[in-house]
């Protein structure tokens, strides 16, 4: 493994870059910096649009506003592609308590209903609670959880650096929990909120039923009302938990992908995109604002310094990231359709944080390609190109063979906005920002200058 | 410039580390962020000796409380190093309005006395306010400025992506902005504050009135605060300020540096360190509160792993690195006086953000070893050492040949809060503060293994 890493990173710096591009990254972060719109852009849209779940007036309201966003900046091209998403809404205020045994007051606690779920009866679920740390545990404990509300309790692994590695070690037990639970009876599942934080915060996020013949009811918890919730049941004593929510599938809306492009000679597109809707419960700042304006900032920063692209430089707000990809997927398909070739896709959807590298999915001499450009972006602080995976976005572009590539910011507070009411402007700092958009501007220049 | 940055990367991954020392650091890792002691540290300092300005009793408590702490943990020997110290306060509320020409009710402002600045009269001063934006424009200004209240406005540079380059290039204003004007006849001095954020927020640091024969009152303005002033001023119509200040320097007190270590077969010392003291506005909990408990809890990883060193490790708690620099000299004087060789000298005074690497003051061939173990550090996102410099409180033993590192955590959010009311607890992320102290533990571990 050391072996690997000295022999990758000595690897990485065989490059000798011209100093004309060094002089062309150097001026796109004095402009992101000095003079840069990301964070204007950002308070725009998360003060005007909050909540922008798909489906949602929001939703509908942020695309109006990027399209003319995007028009007022002077794009070569501005238009929206259209895709049928989904419609879930969380519905009035949702209620929960914990009642320990013998108790007849209870204690509220903060939950929230995932993405996808169906309700609870309007009267709630009233039932005692039994926890699981594992899917193992889960199917271990089998019919006993019939009649039960299962308290899905797995803690995200807090040894990994990096937080997503410690989402995707947890994130199961959120999307396919009720799935899981319901095959045995269960009523309902709780799921501890994926965070690393220890905060009053649920957390909502997608889930699914699978093949799950009967809906239960999924929601998530605060970490500390689940630590407090594992503290009871670990003593022994019975617990019960009433729940209430009231979310609901309505019929698919129409909605859109909003793209902006800046044309070169060649009609090969590389593309740059965040999503632009976000959960209904915060303002989608980090999630994914910022991806949205940095997509954006990166066409505006060509255009303002007058840099020319060779290829058609495209930024994608795609809809509907969240629950369903709808967009992402409309999007491969229409690139499909159109016969355009792509040469590269770049997402920007792990928040708006000091960006530290791109991941990559692609050939091994696209990724040399990539890395011997790692001398230009150093004293960017833009150095790891070790991490695996494009985004969810651009996913559906695989198939046609083109190299994905996400922004890596550093990833140590993104999960503790993740999905909830704290997801807001004030969590993202001006710098970080424009500083992934800096970051994304000189990638998408070298591509568009050296190919891949 | 290109071509040294890439030879220099070629250089770094030429180490074929082992993985004795990848498992040992996976470790320390590992326990710092699964159990980890740092943010409980912090938040017993930050909550019980907020303000620890050398000399007040904030201070005093800090240091029985990080004496009495190490004591508790265990260490082989703690001890307190006494030295005098400055004892500079602040004294009542300070009180700032701006008028615009003929305007009788003027505009509240938020200011704070510079550290060490002499008060106004105590009915304050009226004067009419003259902007600089440099010590050149200054000079201009020349004896225009009698009678006058400079107003400094030397905006930090935000197209360095260090905030402490842009730091250094504006900090000047800060320090001898008083001295300068003051040989014109200004009547006092308002110093733009030092951060890249526009926000109300003072921000006090030290200043020092040279060789000034006419010491006069300085103090800081919020950056929106500055913007407003500028403009006002742009519009060409006299703006007539009054400030109010109560600061006063009493006599020296007595103060320690607090010491604990852990000891080896060699008596050679290894020392790593923060500083205890804080401005007296905020909690100090980035600066220094997250550089003294990461160096406590790099002794208490030590311990708890059971990792023998083979030289003394030692966590030293400077104080006064705010106001005078006492602690650092006293312990430089008595390393020599006591004939103690220091193999190395690590601090962390740049706040507990994600760490990026270390800065080196040291011969090349201590910098070229250092970086071969880059491989060992990247998987943690430690891989720039780049940048040059030791720390203040270390920098004394510099003259004794010591090489000097600090710990570079990302630098983008730490003017946000630097020497203001908004430096506390909930301003630190808790990863980032534990990956900040895995990185010295992990750094110091190294070099106790391989020498310099």
């Amino acid at each position: 493994m050391l072996r690997n890493i000295t022999l990758f990173l000595l690897m990485i710096f065989s490059f000798e870059a011209s100093s004309q591009d060094s002089l062309i990254i150097r001026k796109i972060y004095t402009a992101a910096l000095n003079e840069g719109q990301a964070y204007t852009f950002l308070s725009e849209l998360t003060s005007r649009y909050p909540g922008r779940l798909s489906g949602s007036k929001a939703a509908a309201g942020a695309v109006e506003w990027a399209y003319e966003r995007m028009k007022s900046l002077g794009f070569d091209t501005v238009y929206l592609q259209e895709c049928m998403v989904p419609h879930w809404v969380r519905g009035n205020a949702e209620e929960a308590k914990v009642f320990a045994a013998n108790s007849k007051t209870g204690k509220k606690v903060n939950i929230c209903a995932l993405g996808g779920s169906v309700a609870t009866p309007s009267k709630g679920i009233t039932a005692d609670v039994v926890e699981v740390k594992s899917f193992d545990e889960l199917n271990k404990a089998g019919r006993s959880l019939n009649g039960k509300i299962v308290f899905f309790n797995q803690v995200m692994d807090p040894t990994h650096v990096s937080t997503f590695d410690a989402y995707g070690g947890a994130v199961g037990a959120r999307w396919a929990g009720a799935e899981a639970a319901s095959q045995y009876g269960a009523l309902a599942v709780v799921v501890r909120s994926m965070t690393l934080a220890h905060d009053d915060l649920p957390h909502t996020g997608v889930m699914s039923y699978g093949k799950a013949t009967q809906k239960i009811p999924a929601c998530a918890i605060s970490t500390n009302d689940a630590d407090d919730l594992s503290k009871q049941l670990k003593a022994g004593n019975p617990v019960t938990m009433f729940l209430k929510t009231n979310c609901e599938t309505l019929p698919d809306e129409k909605s859109y992908n909003v793209i902006g492009e800046m044309r070169g000679d060649s009609k090969d597109v590389i593309v740059m995109g965040g999503h632009l809707d976000s959960w209904d419960n915060g303002a989608g700042a980090h999630d994914d604002g910022a991806g949205c304006v940095q997509s954006i900032e990166m066409l505006r920063l060509f255009k303002t310094l007058g840099i020319k692209p060779k290829h058609t430089i495209r930024a994608v707000l795609f809809m509907n990231e969240e629950n369903g990809g709808r967009g992402g997927d409309k999007y491969a398909e229409e690139a499909l359709r159109k016969k355009e070739k792509h040469i590269a896709a770049i997402e920007s959807d792990a928040g708006g944080f000091s960006p530290r590298g791109f991941s990559m999915d692609a050939p091994v001499a696209v990724r040399e390609k990539v890395k011997s450009w790692v001398p230009l972006l150093f004293p960017y602080g833009v150095y790891d190109f070790t991490r695996e995976g494009g985004g969810a976005d651009i996913e559906p572009l695989k198939e046609q063979g083109v190299p994905l590539f996400e922004l890596s910011p550093d990833s140590q507070r993104y999960f503790d906005f993740h999905h909830t009411s704290a997801d807001q402007l004030n969590a993202v700092n001006p710098r970080e920002l424009a500083l992934g958009a800096a970051a994304v501007a000189s990638f998408v220049y070298l591509i568009d200058t050296y190919g891949l």
